[in-house]
């Protein structure tokens, strides 16, 4: 049985730290598999106050390489060796990641006691993880900078009362779903014949930075969640949108024409003491806008809606 | 006039973050300079929530390259630059510096608003700043690794009664004193004809990461605060002499031989909870042993003690 989807927003804020805000870092277990997108510095130290296990991190995935979003990762990897780690690690990020990642682990003495897998990502391009998918998006920002779809794969339902009819023992259900036919009674059943639908997988899409983009329209479509670049309000959206950020407003806009069920506001300048604007405009324009607040758990539980097959 | 020097534990821990305990570092201002001393990660965090602007170090001094040390440099060192600081910045740490700072510093993508200055520093040397000195000691540890003692420099103190009867005008003091002689009534008078002594120049003596070492005994001697490695209780005296620390009864035994006036327990195991043992342990060698904690203040007045001059 699918579980929930497990979020924890690690650090919430952009930049350098502020007050309650750490640097961007987001965990998520989908599957009982730990991914981690983005590290910011401190992200080791909001692991431990979490309720996830630092420890059990299998995937990193980076969106781009601003200090912030990725200088945690150094002790963060230490650390798991500290701790005798001996699962192999896998990290992700756009162009550049094969240079960054391996300077950014070589600094200083320490002797790793796991082995680290570096992967690039190209930018509109889905790759298969098992039950789920990471498909990426390139965004508009000043350097390259990638955005993280995590996707369910939609499950196959089988209609019970049309297996029944057949006759088909309910020991050999899971095998005509995995394997999409089964040998029965001397004949090939297929999925087809006793298919109900599909449950429509779960979808958390996660920008890192980036401009308001119409492309993210069609890559957050109907997503559960989407975690938005919101850096200020509008009223400095001129300024937010030269250094490659976007406004509250704008990912409401966005959260809206893409229909996502969720927007939750994402990386806060510093220099901001209340987010409440943000919270109001986001609202006026996509009324299902949250605050991320460091630390904040969220659950996606398996969706009810059974969809038709293609 | 001499101000207070004042000190604050940033992070106390060692290896990796505990409850309450982040990675080494210490800010020290002397003479309204301001200098750090190692900076782990979470660094610039910590200095936002102390009573120091991040902004105005001028120095920093790393002790040796473990990550939990120094790995919080990049990211101080791109916030400086975030907050558009134009002031140059000197860094400091034993062997390897040269190569492993530019490299730490190279990380992502970023544009730095100041000059960067690195400097190797030789063990058993003593660095001229100004009205104060930095001493170095090549540490025992597993890597180059220096301790540190931030020395105030002795201030000559003129026997105000003599130079009155001399008649030298007050205004004329300060340069007899910086100069060592001055004209006056068309006769030369020199400094020895009216001094009184010198007032010795406060000490503090950061050792970072070491076994303990009959030389700290020296190199500590007299010091105002001693902060030494106290890794974990003598109980696991051989596990942690082993990785090239120090317990706090070894600790407690260099503050005592070196008659320091206070020591201060530094760089806690992160499987430790209670400290407690530690403590216990140390004054029952050493009474003045005090726990450092995050973000605690201590202040080091200015001497009234004046001593001969040699």
């Amino acid at each position: 049985m699918a579980s929930d989807i497990k979020l924890t927003f690690l650090g919430t804020g952009g930049s350098w730290p502020a007050p309650g805000r750490h640097l961007p870092a987001l965990a998520i277990q989908i599957d009982d598999v730990l991914n981690l997108f983005d590290c910011g510095e401190g992200t080791q130290k909001q692991l431990m106050k979490s309720n996830f296990s630092f420890m059990r991190i299998k995937n990193i995935f980076i969106t781009h390489f601003h200090g912030d979003h990725f200088l945690g990762l150094p002790g963060l990897i230490q650390s798991m060796s500290f701790n005798g780690r001996k699962e192999p690690l896998e990290i992700f990020g756009p162009e550049g990641v094969l240079d960054i990642i391996p300077r950014t682990l070589s600094l200083g003495y320490y002797s790793l006691s796991y082995k680290i897998t570096v992967h690039e990502l190209a930018p509109s391009a889905v790759y298969d993880f098992g039950k789920f998918e990471i498909e990426t998006l390139g965004n508009d920002h000043t350097i390259p900078s990638l955005s993280y779809s995590i996707k369910e794969k939609d499950v196959m339902k089988i209609d019970g009362d049309k297996a029944k009819e057949i006759g088909i023992p309910s020991r050999k259900l899971e095998k005509l779903r995995s394997e999409g036919s089964v040998l029965f009674n001397g004949r090939t059943v297929f999925l087809s014949e006793v298919l109900k639908g599909k449950r429509r997988g779960r979808k958390i899409v996660y920008t890192g930075d980036t401009r308001p983009m119409e492309s993210m329209v069609k890559f957050a479509h109907k997503a559960d969640i989407l975690i938005h670049d919101t850096t200020t309000d509008s009223s400095l959206e001129p300024l937010v949108n030269e250094y490659g950020h976007s406004s509250s407003r704008q990912a409401a806009e966005i959260a809206r024409d893409a229909e996502v069920k969720y927007l939750y506001l994402f990386h806060f300048s510093p220099r901001l003491d209340a987010l409440s604007t943000l919270l109001d405009e986001a609202k006026s324009v996509f009324p299902n806008s949250i605050l991320s607040r460091d630390l904040m758990e969220v659950s996606v539980k398996v969706s009810k809606e059974i969809i038709p097959v293609d």
